[in-house]
């Protein structure tokens, strides 16, 4: 992991990285040399600095004393986009201006970049070994690469996903450690029944389940304050 | 209201009471004279002092600094059952023995307490008028009494419901205050489908379903915590 820039502010250090191929940011309490990690995997279309990112970030170091750190998926952010990235966004696009169902799009793209997202993040667990124990948020694509990732990966504690539907279903069936599920009672890209048989398919004791009215980007601010919670629940 | 007893423990103040035929109690941080106030209905078969009841309003008290208010239902507690209440418990008792469904039964039974409790509560907030603003706390039987009061009474300003079922749809849709609604995904009294109904009608612009995993009476520790954020959110 190399870092190659760093700013300080409100008692939050930022540090940007490299990894191999992998950008990425490391927010923490400045002076932190240890102590709970989450990662924070954006959604679809964004990038490890998105302002709701960085909004995240600053709330789990402040509220919560947390180390954070997030990276650019694959073809995302700072990343090159292949030809194959270019050929699925246009397809995607075309199909939402014609007000077509982009569901089975989006979830093969998700699926795609999740194949090569989670050994990316696997390798920047093994390059922060100091800290833990390990959260994980990420909603949308962020969940499709987090499901599988938590699946395959002990060292992930306890999860935040959510805004996800039934094509996750089988690395759900693998995931045991306590989740809290978000979803969109009106979301236009999630049909609500497969978010709800995806949020029954996790074999996690505990599971929460907060649905909340609105469209898919409508998440509450209040949700940032639960997962917050619902953390220090889990890796303190 | 008359009240008969007063005891103090830990900073909490407790307060037994009678208005009319109506028995409840009194918790507040020791010395408040105003400030939240939250209802708290208990479930079917329960009473004013069963023990969750005790341990949320501490919880409501010293956690958040809120005053807490607790009445017996009709027939519950140490208020007289009639003979109907009587015939009505022995057919409730009779048919889970026997294994079979009490959905509606338990509905029918409910919907007529909460035909007189709706008007006994008022009467609570008639007689503690410095308190303010008003919370609302009750799930299954407090549901149904607390989801048509809350249509009906404008001092309630949020609210937590839950475990209960399409039967109180109509009151739900008169319902325009944030909420908090409890549904447990295995929950052997109210069909799952029934519960997600319900949540569907509120009116509230702001309404989030929290859905845990477990049968009626299982509703993790967790979530009297959230309700304690939630009304700080709402009530301060």
């Amino acid at each position: 992991m190399r870092f190659t820039s760093e700013t300080a502010a409100d008692g939050v250090s930022e540090r940007s990285f490299s990894l191999g191929d992998v950008t990425g940011v490391f927010w923490s309490p400045v002076g932190a040399v240890g102590g709970p990690l989450v990662l924070l995997a954006h959604g679809g279309g964004q990038h490890k600095k998105a302002p709701g990112l960085v909004a995240r970030a600053h709330h789990f170091v402040r509220a919560c004393g947390f180390s954070v750190v997030a990276i650019d998926a694959p073809g995302h952010g700072d990343r090159p986009r292949t030809e194959q990235d270019e050929r699925a966004r246009a397809l995607i696009r075309q199909r939402m201006a014609a007000g077509e169902p982009v569901f089975d799009e989006i979830a093969r793209d998700n699926a795609s970049r999740a194949a090569q997202a989670v050994p990316e993040w696997q390798g920047v667990l093994d390059a922060l070994p100091g800290f833990g124990p390990v959260g994980f948020w990420g909603v949308s694509m962020g969940s499709a690469i987090g499901i599988p990732l938590a699946a395959a990966e002990p060292r992930i504690a306890a999860a935040v996903f959510g805004l996800a539907g039934d094509l996750l279903v089988e690395a759900a069936r693998g995931v045991r450690i306590p989740i809290e599920f978000l979803l969109q009672w009106n979301d236009e890209l999630i049909p609500r029944e497969t978010g709800l048989t995806l949020f029954e398919a996790f074999a996690s004791e505990e599971k929460s389940l907060h649905a909340n009215p609105g469209r898919h980007a409508d998440v509450p601010h209040f949700e940032l304050e639960s997962a917050g919670r619902f953390f220090s629940r889990h890796l303190r």
